[in-house]
């Protein structure tokens, strides 16, 4: 009789982004006249960079001529895009980042679940709180976690909250842990780490013999040219992270489906019989046997991105929604409302007015305002009374929500 | 300390086709001017078709209007493209296979390993030999193993090994197994399976309770009428098996990347309580929190495969491989070689002359007639003293290398 993976039957009823498409569709349904505006899911709506379509559109051209016909590519990405990548993102910022650490995939939510597949199953796991949810999901599908209680955290984990308190930053754990997962900009409160932070995680992890996995999925929308755009930009980080990249957001490839990982070859991880394995060694071989590459036809497009006209249009693409984000935060705190985040980075955290529950003010927001947003604590317990509004919209949709928020809440 | 995965420890030094590589690459340096023509991997190498082309060069323009612009898609795959599916692939063919039970992905490969995920680690799993590799490395990592033999067999898999004795279909096993996977047409034999071998499984698997992994890549290569294209014509199939389909072979996807995988909502497996759980809603938690979804662009490539002009040009593109298949097939034949396969399958499997072992009759064609072909000890035990052709290549490729083997080979 084949079994399940009992771990599965942890995980709580549905992924945050599912239950919020479930409440407006209802409310949709309920209201067909309603426009509904969506500041909810981190989705890309602008067009995709002109560059990176042609460079498609070439691409395809180049399948149609058995002398340019691309089967089966490297399964770690074409070599012209990993050297783009490693050059533009980090060699010119100090980085010291190879080629062949770069690892190309098809979506950085792949590589954060599929990166635990090298890792044992007896590491200390640390997450913020609030956190992106497939950090923590993919670990309890891994069997790493407990059950979980009713504020929906996991036994086994180790918590590490985020708030207004702490400035978003969480504080160095007191207990060792073994594997750390953190965003910056952070992924829902908008938050930045300062270079100081970051050295304090990488001096914690090497003295500990930790990993960290740092997403640097919104690197792009950074403003401060005070903060960092990569963990490899602090001293020691190549002896202790992993980062996770993507094309989703400063190129708006949400659809398109390109992202990268660098794993360093200098990082090592513990074996049962106390030998020092490297881990590029067991990623390559991961991604050599579960993953074919990405698309010859996206690559292109991904290559593309670092053009000059790439570059230039992508910068377009990320100040229009950095101009969103900044008419969100003036227009929210105008109506009274505590925010953060939104300077460097496309998320505005919002705290919610009148004690009111991040699923309430969800509702709320809902049913008089017809704007969707995403729930703090929907990424946590201790964002409990929070509330998520992303920049990623068209300008007259951010414009028609702020009018409707501020004429309801204004006090 | 972070520590790893010990189970990769556990694997082989390569796999099988980068070791092809690295001794093909090296007879290259030495050979500079040898014209090396490779029929090892089975990778595609004619053009795209015309209509998949269109159809992503169109998708690429609707990414470039924000009316047309697309962003994250569903998980499972775009409905239009899942309707596609089900209807010409399954309900053609009288299998009860709905939409939603169809998953897109970017790959086979990626679907075969990730299946795992979803399943205990308590499974009895039995394997042909010789086999595909990646359903035996992705079991040694989820350490469903122990080490391997001299033979490469590893602890606690059972092999069911298929042979010209046999006529390369596994005789059902002995001992109670509860996850089978089944290739065919066989990758690397090239044989089929009648409808009554596929009953004889699917009551197997009925009886004790087993999950099939049917993996059909190879379907669309099928001329004999009478052999199933999917386990899903055979009676009972809903209640115990998985397919695993692809664009790969059929439209030329290798470097373009689609496939899918069918997971009846009929299915279930035990839970450690003893209760039965939907396989179809774990696969689907497991898509959506650890997968994108595959590229816009591609996805209306592959649904352009099911068009009246994508349908004509790609049985243009089967019908040219497989005439490439009878070439090889006759000419080897002719050169005193015993083959099989080759008549519903893109591969030959030969049985190595002179009792030479297969890497032996490897690097004698590689160094001989400059010839890649696959050795069939790398799919398994069973598999020595056997060697892969693929009649992947263009008809000039096909005919020089014949005629090469011919004149050294022919009594």
């Amino acid at each position: 009789m084949a079994t399940i993976n009992d771990n599965y039957l942890k995980l709580k009823a549905g992924y945050l982004f599912p239950e919020i498409a479930r409440r407006v569709n209802a409310f949709a349904d309920a209201n067909p006249d309603a426009n509904v505006i969506r500041l909810g899911i981190g989705d890309v709506t602008e067009p995709l960079p002109a560059a990176c379509r042609a460079a498609m559109i070439q691409a395809v051209e180049d399948m149609g001529d058995r002398a340019t016909f691309k089967g089966y590519g490297p399964e770690q990405g074409y070599a012209w895009l990993r050297e783009a990548i490693a050059t533009h993102d980090f060699q010119a910022r100090g980085c010291d980042i190879s080629a062949d650490e770069i690892f190309v995939s098809d979506g950085s939510k792949c590589d954060c679940g599929n990166i635990l597949d090298i890792f044992g199953s007896d590491n200390a796991i640390a997450v913020t709180d609030p956190v992106y949810p497939v950090y923590v999901d993919t670990n309890v599908m891994a069997g790493h976690t407990g059950d979980a209680n009713e504020q929906g955290e996991y036994g086994g984990l180790v918590y590490l909250p985020i708030t207004a308190e702490n400035n978003f930053t969480a504080p160095l754990p007191t207990q060792k842990v073994d594997l750390i997962y953190l965003c910056f900009p952070n992924n829902p409160t908008g938050a930045t780490a300062s270079r100081d932070h970051l050295q304090a995680w990488v001096d914690y992890a090497r003295a500990h013999g930790s990993i960290i996995f740092f997403d640097a999925a919104y690197e792009a929308f950074i403003t401060d040219p005070s903060i960092p755009h990569s963990i490899f930009e602090i001293a020691g980080a190549r002896e202790c992270a992993i980062e996770f990249r993507s094309f989703s957001k400063n190129a708006g490839f949400t659809g398109t489906r390109c992202a990268l990982t660098v794993v360093p070859k200098t990082l090592t991880g513990k074996a049962a019989d106390g030998s020092d394995v490297e881990l590029w060694k067991l990623w390559n071989r991961r991604q050599s046997t579960k993953f074919n590459g990405v698309s010859y036809i996206v690559q292109r497009g991904a290559e593309a991105v670092y053009s000059p006209d790439g570059q230039a249009q992508t910068r377009a693409l990320i100040d229009f929604y950095m101009e969103n984000a900044r008419i969100i935060r003036e227009q929210l705190t105008a109506a009274g409302l505590q925010v953060y985040g939104g300077t460097n980075a496309p998320y505005v955290w919002v705290k919610t007015p009148h004690g009111l529950s991040s699923w309430d003010f969800f509702d709320k927001l809902l049913h008089t305002c017809n704007v969707v947003g995403t729930p703090g604590s929907g990424f946590g317990a201790a964002g409990e009374g929070y509330f998520r509004i992303s920049a990623f919209n068209s300008r007259a949709n951010v414009e028609a929500a702020m009018t409707r928020i501020t004429s309801t809440f204004r006090a």
